[in-house]
């Protein structure tokens, strides 16, 4: 067992808890949209458990949660801890959540120790992370920065509802998003807890994780079109088989990533589309996705020109034409070396053996990586299962994780006054 | 130019153009439900140009529609001609409907001759061999044979109408089925002359082809579980992607039916359904079709048995579970040599270099073949295209292949006198 001398384990996870009885579905689920009446009342507990911790805490005019510790410092760039509280429509209990009630338990137990950092710490309950309600997520967090797209707030939930109009009903003024902006170099650095959402650190044995990047996905969407025919009746060299060229280009992909083992790539097709999509014709048109994503982007550039190549010798060999739209195409995005290294350095002194993994998925990190320095501490999800009510990460780990927060939390408020 | 001596060419077109103005869709196409009132109205205007070929003809209880051509010896078994005339929703000209003009072009040429053939000649316009209407055909031919299955009355239309009914209005006796079943040994042989519905004899450029079988379908459908998880964060050797194995089993199908060069083997999958088919989850489970067709039932049931050895490899390594059912496993039916042996002599005479090649799809004569020998011709189809407003045979053709049949059949009442 780890000794976890610092913050209050037992608060902390009960504080998880108590979160997960508002949206409740199911024995373990939530269902907490962004900026509906559930996220709302999640905010409000919230807010008062950063107010118990000795912080001011309002809530901004993207629906962003903010508490403010004030450090010796006030004036040098600070540090921001957080996450997000909102959820998938039918997802688990920690994921975002574990991160937000972690940062405030860093603050808390340093205001019960008597310690003011050296410089002010915020901690962050970031609105609609998750993106499902409007189908574009990470919105609290690219609006202090000020990059918010055009025609963002008319986009419209699944019961015709504007993101504007659902703003304003939490109680957040749109019309003046400046005001709830941030200037550059307001923030020295920006650290998140997460749960990994994918099973490595359950595979290796790891309570904790120390992230190195967020792998830049490529997506990208393919259509190859043949020709229809009577499954009964054209000979096999004479098919155009749009199917057949979608299941090569498939396997392509999956050879493309695996090429060189023990390489974090990942590939994946998740969507497909065949038309006419019947038992006894010859499939005439495949539209189908492709998700690349690495940690290193020449890596990825490359396997993005192997895949192309791969796609236009299938399509020649198959007679079928083929056309590439790319969806999206970001960078990944580093930790600092300096805070990897006090996370490492840290859980070392735990006695935490806390390997490195990438991420996968996208985070609140992302966009902050683009203003501020950052890294990101992986809890251990059972069977990697995440989005999931069975979504799970167990007492222990997220107490060690906290802790290593914590400690890592205090390292850096010096370092940033240094 | 082949020499057309004995049937009338401009008449057996101007028919099949006459009959494409019912139920005509678009420029070209055709739709005319099997009990339509639309085929009423092509039925009644066949049974006219029965009569008018001297045959006395009649509405089935089935909706079939049987012309009459007393031969000198009546009580032999006599040969049957025909095909049908209903067609697919978005259907063409000539798919059926050539092949019931030619066997009516064919006794209208004996009786202008003079000509009283050595047995009796039928010819049948058999009533939905489609069977898009109550998704399920051959119907008329079958009803003759005692072969309908129960409850096949009660299969409703897309509107909600039974078989039933649809038959009753069409003016039909559904309660009398067995005065219109014909005893077994009353045909001696069937004729059946259709277009190809595939590309092999307009790429040999054959105006008219043999058919040396109709192959047997087996129908499977497969269903491959693996574990759904973040298309950005399940590393690639932990993943059990049900799409990935999916596009290996389609290109193991493809490797199966391709192995012997040459054959006439055809593989498809034609349908697929992947769970939850989102972009950025790794694939749980997919569902698809797979359709084997093969003239050789041996070789058909050898590439079954390494196709369900690769689908149960490809499972292991991808951590899938799968199950395999059985839709459909017909046999193949061969032609009657002694009839093939007639169409080749007789095209050989015409100067006809008629290829042999199998049917992939169903016809009347596979359900006949249990019941009398038979032999089919088939008519070049411009680019392979059939089930599609574009179906197209030329004029030219439709003569050269009426003309085999019209010298095919006085042989073969002959043969059957014999």
């Amino acid at each position: 067992m780890l000794k976890i001398e610092e913050i209050n384990a037992i608060r902390l996870n009960e504080r998880i808890e108590r979160l997960s009885m508002v949206g409740k579905i199911g024995e373990t689920g939530i269902s907490r949209l962004a900026l509906s009446q559930e996220d709302h009342t999640a905010v409000n507990i919230v807010k008062g458990w950063m107010e118990e911790a000795g912080m001011s805490a309002k809530i901004d005019n993207f629906g962003n949660l903010i508490g403010i510790m004030l450090g010796e410092n006030p004036e040098l760039p600070k540090l921001m801890i957080g996450s997000h509280i909102d959820s998938q429509v039918y997802g688990g209990r920690y994921d975002g959540v574990t991160g937000v009630i972690a940062a405030i338990e860093v603050v808390q137990t340093m205001k019960e120790k008597g310690i003011v950092p050296d410089v002010s710490i915020e901690v962050a309950a970031f609105s609609d992370e998750v993106g499902c309600r409007f189908n574009k997520g990470v919105f609290g967090v690219r609006g202090i920065w000020g990059e918010l797209e055009e025609g963002e707030l008319d986009r419209k939930d699944s019961e015709g509802i504007t993101r504007r109009k659902a703003l304003i009903d939490f109680g957040c003024n749109p019309e003046n998003f400046t005001a709830s902006e941030y200037e550059k170099g307001t923030l020295g650095a920006f650290l998140e807890l997460h749960i990994e959402q994918g099973p490595i650190l359950d595979n290796t044995g790891s309570p904790v994780g120390i992230v190195s990047g967020i792998s830049g996905p490529l997506w990208l969407t393919l259509e190859l079109t043949g020709f229809a025919g009577h499954a009964g009746s054209v000979p096999m060299n004479m098919r155009q088989d749009a199917l057949l060229g979608a299941a090569k280009v498939i396997v392509a992909l999956n050879q493309v990533a695996l090429q060189k083992p023990g390489t974090p790539t990942v590939a994946t097709v998740g969507n497909i589309k065949v038309f006419p999509n019947s038992r006894n014709i010859v499939p005439e048109k495949v539209t189908l996705t492709i998700d690349l994503r690495d940690i290193d982007l020449a890596r990825r550039e490359q396997y993005d020109v192997q895949l192309r190549n791969e796609i236009n010798r299938i399509a020649a060999i198959h007679g079928l034409t083929c056309k590439i739209t790319e969806d999206m195409k970001s960078e990944p995005r580093y930790v600092a070396n300096w805070l990897k290294e006090v996370l490492r350095e840290e859980s070392k002194e735990l006695g935490l053996a806390a390997p490195e993994l990438m991420s996968g998925p996208f985070h609140n990190s992302l966009i902050m990586s683009n203003y501020c320095d950052y890294a990101m501490i992986f809890i251990r999800s059972k069977d990697g299962i995440s989005h999931n009510p069975l979504e799970f990460s167990s007492p222990e780990d997220i107490a060690a994780g906290t802790e290593l927060l914590y400690r890592s939390a205090l390292r850096v408020t010096k370092q940033l006054a240094q």
